[in-house]
């Protein structure tokens, strides 16, 4: 069967066909790159994936991390994947050539990582996470505090995590409990407990350094009141080098579904009255230093989800071709040779709707890279606003939608396969198992539904919705052939029905039928992320009918694919929003009058 | 937390209210039963599931039986499981006095399965599939046969399969090569492989009886030649006593994602040429005998589904009447106390979308289960023959429908717990992997679509839907409230769109527009589906509305959730379907045109 991670059209497709990710070599940053060094990089990615992170994909699920009370012990093969991910530098792959970095764009180390979460997501979680916490260091934290940590973890000697959530407030940060008092030192002495820690502990590297939210002594309630600090597993000593153990204990690891190869740890800080955190920018800033970089580890988590469910995708088509089962009308007597069963029709329905979801997550996850890339390195100021309001605006969707319908991909991708798809011989239910932190981690979905009903959609006078609405439409501008013309006459439909909510909505965000409309936030977010998704299909299916008119006949089923899976998108998906639309309008109250009582 | 398998008012409320199961005492059959009987075997299967069988769930599930290379050996919690059912009488639950049975009704007896399977499904395998295989036999195998299994099997002294899919032919039975050759004694020697054997190998009975699909030698080609076979893992000597080893053998364990406690086997028959098999009625007839049956098995797979599903809303229920997080407008100030998470309004949508599937898909099995009843103890001939018409249409729904659902249902559940849904700590995860086989056994839920679109809904000249439509609208008509009346009238629009399809769904079958059609089967169950789940909740919320006018106070609050769940179902689940309807009358070909090399 295939063995590739990723078909090797789709990623050449998504980043130089549809994004046009040359024409970031224009700018300044980029320009010494060019489509060889990017493609150079993806390659070498492949590689490593191929090679050091696929091979212990099912090895480490069915092995996982075992604390013996002192130490956490994983298979050695998950160490030397990291460390080749982090001789090939792309730890760094973001940062300045001075720094020791590849000064690469957002967008193409976001298609590198597909690549590694495609092969195995749990090991790719160690670097993910440490790149995630060095951003923030590197954004945030003081010159001391970024000169001792971050050439560390941007060369895999030390790792981070982010220490967020606490045993009785995961999606309500403004409980947290852990608390940090000023010491004589300048430094501070933090109390409290984390839990659900990814990679909080572990021997892959010489220390771990964890960002951890708490709340200084007298500050104020709620989300104003935390801080964000630096709290590393080994404190350094005068010359730099890894010193003392600081006060932070593994109080267990938590046995997860799947996901199995990344430690999800229960941390204790300062159990013993000396655990030493380093403040990280001003007092009572913490939560605003998580979620400006909040976009971008959603971003991950969403382009995670995508390729956890194109690997099942890809399995379940590569399983599809070779299966032989049943006959096709007309030959269906007993004597016609069985038929591979992609040639069922409710195969190639199974198998393509997880290509329309999981190409279309791809593709929704690297247009919001490029998002990235644009609020950095676009010129104008403008720009680079505009650039920040409509990733602001996407960003619930980014997570929220990739993660609904990878789990979903990965459904089915086990229908197909049908009995072996549910034994753990086959790799597909590793995928659903692995594929199902996604909707729970980075702030739930529900979390996300209500972000944008409540706060994104409004955010800065609908400054994001404008943008986004004349990008969509200058893309439905470039449609020219019959096909691509049906599809965006249709999600126009859906666009203005959306238009036509909005004023109600936003009355009733201020009214008595607010429980009503929070009870129904998955509706709108349905509404939006499907016509979201439509224009992010009907993008790409643009560029396959414009390229099929001059293509080499060899590449014509590839477009043709494309413009098939977003025929299937909007005619398929698009449609069922037209119950919540309904349910919106009526500002139904199923849900919201539903009492605790009655259940 | 709340530790009851099953809402104490639940089942007499399907049963008493809904389905009227009392009427049953009239016929002859059942005359000796009155109310108590029939509470005393439920209340029975109610401590016996929750003494015995919920104890190990997690238990089994984390240490799944092992095959030593001569033995397979599990945690002795089972067996004790096991024996427990037994001699409390439930394999004979359904059986003559006479026979050594409780002559007791289906619907019932599908009710005491309702709490095994809540409890631990792996378990409850293991009599549930003996009591299928020994039905099997009673109603199509020689009176010697009879004699010589059947006893056995109702006392559990014996356990019983189903072994039809074979490596290659999983969903096309009729590409099995399992042969029978007769021999000189009369009987036959079989030699094939069989996968996927649930409860193929164990130590918990003395003998192990396999009913086997095979060809006899020159046997015509196709389903038309199919034969079935006792073969029992011990011969029985001349006494009738367990004699010497047949030719069966364990070729090895199949290693599931979830259900692990049922043992699922790959089994090898006639490698040394002398596997004994004795054939059950006439020969050819073999898939006809299986599928007699089969109703009734589809109906446990679905009961199955619904009460997995139920376990993981009951436990999201409890957890979220239990767990604090974030606050409510407008109490919603960092000093307010955080809210108990069943408050937030997308926590209630998604329990009311649980209760909504769980409890809709127990009362349609429940129904479906008397409609078994019927079948065999409606006075008339005409009567019993339309309830099988009826039964038969219902059967895919049946089947497909929980499972689905079943398999939703949990995965809201997990949301519901957030990170601790996601972890081994907590049974839902379980719930989730053990509920996702249901959607591929007993024929995969493509398989019931297809089923549905072009055998059952045409069957005898369309008599099943027919008679369907007479029942809701005999339903329908019992509506009085100003609730059901409004579910009512929304779902009767969609009768009307659905019977407006027919004609050209029965001439697409016939025509070029045959693929079309095919790929897209699962929209027309849909339809269906949502149609007959809106009925379902219709008589539920109909007896709700009456009983409300007239019950105790205490008992409102149960009637008040039933009725909301009937408006959810109807608000918004069925109109989901408006898609399927354009679908089908649009005869969309998104995924009929899909080409294998486009993917």
């Amino acid at each position: 069967m295939n063995d590739e991670l990723i078909h090797p059209k789709e990623l050449p497709f998504q980043l130089y066909e549809v994004l046009d990710t040359e024409s970031l070599i224009q700018r300044e940053r980029f320009s010494e790159h060019n489509r060889e060094t990017f493609d150079a990089i993806l390659e070498t990615a492949n590689k490593i994936a191929t090679q050091k992170f696929a091979t212990h994909n099912a090895i480490a699920d069915a092995d996982e991390p075992k604390f013996d009370g002192k130490n956490v012990h994983m298979i050695p093969q998950v160490k030397e994947a990291f460390d080749a991910y982090n001789e090939a530098g792309f730890m760094a792959g973001r940062y300045d050539f001075d720094e020791g970095g590849m000064q690469l764009p957002e967008t193409i180390m976001m298609a590198t990582s597909g690549y590694f979460m495609a092969a195995n997501p749990s090991t790719a979680g160690y670097p993910f996470l440490t790149v995630a916490a060095a951003n923030v260091i590197g954004n945030f934290a003081s010159e001391e505090l970024k000169q001792q940590f971050m050439p560390r973890m941007l060369s895999g000697e030390f790792t981070g995590t982010m220490a967020l959530t606490e045993p009785h407030a995961g999606s309500s940060l403004a409980d947290i409990r852990t608390t940090a008092i000023k010491n004589e030192d300048g430094n501070y002495r933090l109390k409290g407990s984390k839990l659900y820690i990814s990679a909080g502990e572990h021997q892959l590297s010489n220390n771990i350094v964890h960002l951890v939210l708490a709340k200084i002594q007298g500050a104020p309630a709620g989300v104003k009141g935390i801080s964000l600090f630096v709290v590393p597993k080994y404190r350094l000593d005068e010359t730099g080098e890894v010193g003392q153990r600081n006060d932070v204990a593994l109080a267990g690891l938590i046995h997860k579904m799947g996901y199995r190869g990344t430690t999800s740890t229960a941390l204790s800080f300062g159990e013993n009255g000396d655990c030493h955190g380093y403040l990280i920018g001003e007092p009572h800033q913490g939560l605003k230093y998580m979620f400006l970089m909040m976009n971008e580890a959603r971003i991950g988590v969403g382009f995670g989800a995508a390729m956890i469910g194109y690997r099942g995708y890809q399995y379940s088509l590569a399983y599809a071709k070779d299966r032989t089962q049943g006959r096709i009308p007309p030959n269906n007597s007993p004597a016609d040779p069985a038929t591979e069963i992609i040639n069922h029709g409710d195969v190639k329905r199974m198998l393509l709707a997880q290509k329309a979801y999981v190409e279309g997550a791809m593709s929704l996850c690297l247009y919001a890279s490029r998002l990235v890339d644009d609020t950095k390195t676009r010129e104008s100021a403008e720009e680079r606003r505009m650039s920040e309001e409509l990733l602001d605006l996407l960003t619930p969707v980014v997570k929220a939608w990739p993660s609904e319908f990878g789990v979903k991909a990965n459904d089915l991708a086990i229908q197909v396969l049908g009995g072996a798809g549910y034994t753990r011989e086959y790799p597909v239910e590793q995928c659903w198992r692995d594929n199902r932190l996604n909707p729970i981690h980075e702030g739930t979905n529900g979390i996300q539904a209500l972000d944008l009903l409540t706060r994104k959609l409004w955010q800065a006078n609908g400054a994001g919705l404008e943008i986004l609405q004349k990008r969509i439409l200058a893309d439905f501008s470039q449609a020219s052939g019959p096909e691509c013309l049906a599809l965006v006459n249709k999600t126009q439909g859906y666009m203005v029905k959306m238009q036509a909510l909005l004023p109600s909505l936003g009355v009733a965000l201020r009214s008595e039928k607010l429980p009503n409309l929070l009870a129904n936030a998955q509706c709108f977010m349905n509404v939006f992320s499907s016509i979201v998704m439509s224009w992010i299909w009907i993008r790409q299916a643009n560029v396959a009918e414009k390229a099929l008119a001059q293509c080499e006949p060899a590449d014509k089923p590839y477009y043709l694919g494309k413009i098939q899976a977003a025929k299937y998108y909007v005619n398929w998906e698009l449609p069922l929003v037209n119950r919540d639309i309904s349910l919106l309008e009526s500002s139904d109250d199923s849900c919201s009058d539903m009492q605790p009582e009655w259940f």
